[in-house]
């Protein structure tokens, strides 16, 4: 497999639509990220990921993980371990980590960056530093004063690393369900018992330490998910002793095989509190929310890797001649990039890939100015827009990701099917991305339950605004009409919600779904407008990158044609209502 | 894996809805297909279907095929051959097949009933009869006497399989790229040499002898696909000695592992001319226009499978409570059925599932009709409708039967993406379906290119007429402005391509894959109608199935609402042209 990082797509978005070069160096603390330094993280990320990662994504998949009944150990793919000591080595566990513990402190958004070109070339071995990240927020926000001196430095370097503790056999979305328990002990500590299932990097051999964030009740939890607790348990406790905190097997899983997915038991195995009794879920959230952010990502570098797999096939596979008449005569037939079709899949995968992206790191951005802007009414204003985007952002490049990994695969016909080439487990590993964090389902519910009322709908006030103020830019914008006519559906969507989700909350989860599909098509909308704007420029002001800006209202073009059509046939669905859905006894089905 | 025959919803269809059990026994030698004698066959089937086939699916995929590099053999997986034996003794691969060569001469229909539940069952194991039937199909039409009489028999009895050997490394949509050559021989035979990929069933263990039909070019033959001839190449030769048509290895590939996709190469063997030279193509086409349907019957049976599994899981799951309330209040939450996101994704499954089956249906009697209708009159205007029809049922099911099983696994959330359950495997299992025997782009264009104009456009008219009388029922028709409308956007997309694509090949390739798409619904909804208005009928005249019709109805329902508005979308997309398809240069992509 092979995978060329697209610094200059990312440059483009970063710098050029969204100005993260001027933005993000204001922000207090972020001083450091100028262009110069970004770029000279970005082109060592993406050497890692091209030359370290990416090569060990096959081989992964092929070994997969292996359980060690005896020891209850895990081993992971040959090359993991050195793999993951030299991401650790180059800074990039530390790299948005609060400088007081080691980290860097550089903005969130240029994680994000990264984690788009890990993600492309081996989700498996991202998945164990990307969940380290997650503990690393939740403890930075809610832990002790000693708790964080103890771990966070290592959970920083990257020497340990951190899981979620969230599922148990009978429940998953529902953690009100939750029958892990948690005993004060004389200490002060607590013995925590139960049984934990689908925990990723539970346990591995990747880092000597592992500190597990376990949700569990304590003996006066109140019931439901008001009653649930945050607890940090390490597998090794200071005097280096072992935890009774044990790795009971591997789930066999359809993708992700080279991350560890463990079932872990919990043995009386001391831990401690994080935050206040009973409010486990509040600092669970701000480890998701993050996370959540994250697995958009991963839909998105994965749908980036099927993208340079498929087109680079597409230009090389020659196969039947051209409907216009022959295109490469000298040959035996033509490159199959020149039949519509398979252009069809092509562009579906480019314009998602280059829309996601502005929309990605735009909410990534909003999240570092949401943290550090200068002003409470600034933060608030970005953390509006955080809470509103990041389930559109987690569910649309989650499913998206799929999609074009699966058009990436029926472009190459037959070879795509094969182990031969890499896609195939591309659309096997990004499957688990559309499920985890929070199902797609739930995002669009939290969407339509929690984001759009929130406040008042200050959020969703505030994100029509900003499309407004843009289509109303003087001299009109590019693709204006179209922009506007799908504004205007996501518009009469939102009222309907308003209308009918409020007093019955099944209209609003009947609607959920294809809302967030018509709002992430919508947002896009308008990143792609504002994007061929940058490129009209660019081209205004002399640039010689006639094609890199070309390209741009070209797929824009395609995007508007044939993609965002879509917002039609979602707006006729939401105003259907629940009817059609609600009606049939559970006997029926 | 657990599996139920839907024999209630097949005769549902079948019988009240399509009056198979009048239609089949009037035509001229399927006499025997009396009700009493489908029932019958159906219920063996199905059986066969439960505890033979199914059981072996799980173990199958684990297991896979292996090849013996010494021997050049297949092995396939345990009980494999066994099952296949079961299969070929209850009289399974002879039914079709001409009386005169031992076969049963019953109506393809049924075979297109046995083989929804067998891909339900068992999609590997199905493939190697499946394309024996296919064989058989082409020896009929194009064979020699003499090649029939040694070859048939062995074909229908089972005892032998046959294969199809098409694609080459080089070649696999654009056959006129076949490089494989037959020689003449003195004797009147041919020696084929060259190397084919992708071969299903190119060598096995389930049968004594295998019967490759290929694909070769003779040494006169002129350029690209008209210069392609068909020749017969058995396994053993008449003496028991070993023809050098061997197996070079297995494909490795991300599903249907346990069917043995063989590298064949073909070092001189001995064989014989099937139809005349030069013509292959066209035999070829006769075994492929079968095995079209029969592969789009392989999508509804995977998503058959898929929708039994997922909708029991959201029966017992309990996971959150209603949002109208606690449903099951004495339990610790309510079963995941009661969330509409849930039924969204159920509902999905099975509104597809059962409008797709009556499409499928429809086409299969039809091309009973067309084979052995009385008048010419009747047989031209059926075959019309197959010809029509048939890329539709292969592409719309098969991409369907992959997005159903996907959301059977995503409602299963993470329990759906490990091995212990069997709806991953459907998702894996079913992603070929959409590329083998013509990718679906290739149906698509197939439609628009050839289908549409073909005889003045006569089979379209046909289709319009049906569908025009139909919702000009006196009285009205169930959901007949939905269905109106959506068959007023077919036409108006029909009239589209008639006055873009004539002109403008590269116009109808860019429109083929959306209108296709538009027309499968379209159809369908009229088939949904249809069910409506016989399950109305049924409760006017009195059934106690309540259950079971109320159903269709609500059904039918979601079908309209839900899915159907699709046809607002896929109308936008093709009249927005092929303008953003084809702009970009290869270099920009």
């Amino acid at each position: 497999m092979t995978y060329r990082a697209p610094l200059r797509e990312m440059q483009f978005v970063l710098y050029e639509v969204l100005n993260g070069d001027t933005v993000l160096p204001e922000l207090p603390g972020c001083e450091d990220a100028t262009r110069e330094i970004m770029d000279a993280m970005l082109t060592e990320g993406a050497k890692l990921a091209e030359n370290v990662l990416a090569p060990l994504n096959t081989s992964g998949d092929r070994e997969g993980c292996h359980y060690d009944t005896e020891s209850k150990t895990v081993k992971t793919p040959e090359g993991f371990p050195d793999a993951y000591r030299q991401f650790a080595e180059a800074g990039w566990t530390a790299l948005a980590g609060p400088v007081e513990y080691g980290g860097q402190g550089l903005p969130h958004t240029l994680n994000t960056l990264a984690e788009e070109m890990v993600c492309s070339a081996n989700l498996s071995l991202g998945m164990y530093p990307g969940l380290t990240h997650g503990a690393v927020n939740a403890l930075t926000s809610y832990g002790s004063d000693e708790l964080k001196e103890k771990y966070l430095p290592k959970l920083i370097s990257g020497e340990w690393s951190g899981t979620m503790c969230l599922t148990e056999p009978q429940c998953g979305t529902d953690l009100g369900l939750i029958r892990t328990k948690a005993e004060p002990q004389a200490d002060g500590s607590y013995a925590i018992t139960g049984n934990k299932i689908w925990i990723t990097g539970g346990e591995h051999d990747l880092v000597d330490n592992i500190v597990h964030l376990v949700l569990a009740k304590l003996p006066d939890a109140p019931g439901g998910s008001k009653g649930i607790s945050l607890f940090l348990v390490p597998k090794f406790l200071d005097d280096g002793s072992r935890n009774p905190a044990f790795c009971g097997g591997l789930e066999h899983k359809m993708g992700i095989k080279a991350s560890a997915t463990c079932v872990m038991n919990f043995e009386g195995a001391k831990g401690w509190l994080i935050g206040e009794p009973h409010k486990g879920l509040q600092a669970m959230f701000v480890m998701m929310n993050s996370a959540r952010l994250m697995v958009g990502l991963q839909g998105l570098g994965i749908a980036e890797a099927a993208y340079q797999v498929s087109r680079d096939f597409a230009k090389e596979r020659l196969q039947s001649r051209s409907l216009a008449g022959p295109q490469a005569p000298e040959k035996a037939a033509d490159p199959i990039i020149v039949h519509p079709d398979v252009r069809r899949m092509l562009l579906r995968q480019k314009a998602t890939i280059e829309g996601g992206r502005a929309l990605a790191y735009f909410t990534s951005m909003q999240l570092d100015i949401a943290h550090k802007a200068a002003t409470e009414e600034e933060r608030q204003q970005a953390d509006d827009m955080v809470q509103l985007l990041t389930p559109i952002v987690k569910a649309f490049l989650t499913d998206e990701g799929f999609f074009c990994a699966n058009d990436g695969l029926q472009l190459m016909g037959g070879s795509g099917f094969t182990q031969d080439w890499p896609v195939e487990q591309f659309v096997r590993d990004s499957r688990i991305t559309r499920i985890y964090e929070g199902t797609n389902g739930i995002q669009a519910l939290d969407l339509v339950g929690r984001k759009l009322g929130h406040a008042g709908g200050r959020a969703v006030k505030s994100f029509f605004a900003m499309l407004d103020n843009y289509i109303k830019t003087e001299g009109g914008v590019p693709f204006g009409d179209e922009l506007k006519a799908a504004t205007g559906r996501l518009q009469k969507a939102t009222m309907w919600l308003m209308q009918n989700g409020m007093g019955d909350r099944e209209q609003a989860g009947s609607a959920a779904t294809p809302y967030l599909r018509l709002f992430a098509l919508t947002a896009i909308a308008y990143f792609w407008s504002r994007m061929v704007a940058t490129a009209e420029q660019a081209l205004a002001d002399g640039s010689t990158e006639t094609d890199f800006y070309a390209a741009k209202k070209e797929t824009a073009a395609f995007y508007m044609h044939k993609l965002l059509p879509q917002t039609l046939s979602l707006l006729a669905e939401i105003e259907t209502g629940k009817d059609s859905l609600m009606g049939m006894t559970a006997d029926q089905f």
